[in-house]
């Protein structure tokens, strides 16, 4: 038995960016998240493993050079054929910016902040139109702009265009609250550096992944957290993580996350798109 | 949430055929395999995520029309890597003919037979090469056939050729002795018998796959069990099977399978075949 870095692999852009959404389910324990051990009352195993493989199409666009809200969309669609709700909003919203770099063989902090700042109204648009095809928990807009709330979908066209906004305008203006939006304004800094420790790791990549999101969960407040409980249960969440010395030690976090319905689900995003990242760069399968 | 039938979830055949290869490995207790809950010592649940991952180039060219071996081929060939060695061949072997079938309006007994037997020279050869990328665990082919033993792989050519002998009739010639090339010369009956217990089935569709596999694995002595410990054990491994009532009490068979090194893959690529025939049709996700 070998394992062989990417290049003996010749996965593309979209299959690694598949497989790094069924390898971030599988990866266990990630404490209050769906994994490989643990469901959710009304969010399975299953409901992932479905919503991977219906955002392929949406990947396969991104890959072949479609615009990121298009692919966005699509993926989205895609992801949403399943009984479960949303599984991998946050994920594919990482991974399709993601996916562009890569097949334009520019998969850096550059590369993606290129593909981001390249975006359009019409972006900005599709991604808004996503939300209507499924419910995505997201917190209240800013106080002045009740017209960009994303749970408007198509509603917003008007208000886009408008203000001429593109879907970078938008994450930008979200950074402060949304870890993915931040993602997108700064480079992709927890996403690329993640990635950089789950290539650097010991054992099955799944392990890898358990680890970096342990890592991520003691950085910063997750931004599901804070929408669904507020931000100080996010912090007491952030401590929890600190106190957790390895995987063993991690089982019982994860119990007792599910139990009190904590899922930080923004750090699984990210740590889904630092897999991406890393099977791009060859880590070992 | 809501479960919606395929009709609503739009995916076509080669998704479903991808998904089943998910399912099937995620559905548990399925004894002696890896499952959502059990690794086997070299071969791990990320191989098969990865492994279906990579059939999809070669289940797409089948969805496409193109021939059950150049397909098949394809798709072992993208199967195969991952480090784990021989994922998902005998899936492969069953679901190529089933998704042909299926993108042709014609899963049923009758459709498949009619793809599987209009199988060429030219994809007995396929399907003997595709044994090159990848170890398969096979018996010692009939005595009055050493040329045609699938380890010559593409070696078998001439042979082949010299006999005008199609992918059906190695199969036809196989059945005896091999419980996949059964499913081809039969009318894929057990495939076709075990999607509707699943279809009928209650529970997550993981669940409903763990049962069809238990009941598989009491009616017939398992192929790959046969070839790796002999025909008495492949009928205790039935015995024991038929001993079993429910799921929970089969999670201490697949203990006592794993620790015993016994292998009812064969059973498993049935019940895989099995998920996609009950994907096409409706199963709830």
């Amino acid at each position: 038995m070998t394992t062989g870095p990417v290049s003996d692999r010749g996965f593309g852009p979209a299959r690694h960016a598949e497989l790094a959404l069924l390898l971030e389910v599988a990866g266990t324990p990630k404490p209050g998240n769906v994994d490989r051990k643990r469901d959710l009352s009304d969010l399975h195993f299953e409901h992932f493993l479905t919503g991977a493989v219906g955002s392929a199409s949406g990947l396969r666009l991104a890959e072949d050079g479609a615009t990121v809200g298009a692919a966005f969309e699509t993926a989205v669609e895609g992801m949403s054929r399943q009984g479960g709700g949303n599984t991998q909003f946050g994920c594919l919203l990482l991974l399709v910016p993601l996916v562009r770099a890569a097949a334009a063989g520019a998969l850096s902090p550059d590369g993606v902040t290129d593909v981001v700042r390249s975006t359009t109204v019409d972006d900005a648009v599709s991604f808004y139109r996503a939300f209507e095809h499924v419910d995505v928990a997201v917190g209240d807009p800013p106080e002045d702009a009740p017209d960009l709330d994303v749970r408007r979908g198509a509603g917003a066209e008007s208000a886009l265009r408008e203000q001429s906004l593109t879907l970078f305008d938008v994450m930008e203006r979200s950074a402060e609250r949304d870890a993915n939006a931040r993602e997108w304004a700064g480079g992709f800094e927890r996403t690329f550096r993640a990635a950089e420790s789950i290539l650097e790791g010991d054992g099955p990549v799944t392990d890898r992944v358990a680890r970096a999101f342990l890592d991520l969960l003691t950085e910063e407040p997750d931004t599901l957290v804070v929408t669904n409980h507020g931000e100080a249960v996010a912090r007491d969440v952030m401590d929890r993580a600190a106190a957790v010395s390895d995987l063993d030690a991690a089982e019982e976090l994860a119990e007792s996350f599910v139990a009190e319905g904590i899922n930080p689900g923004t750090t699984a995003d990210i740590v889904c798109a630092a897999t991406f990242v890393a099977l791009e760069r060859g880590v070992p399968l």
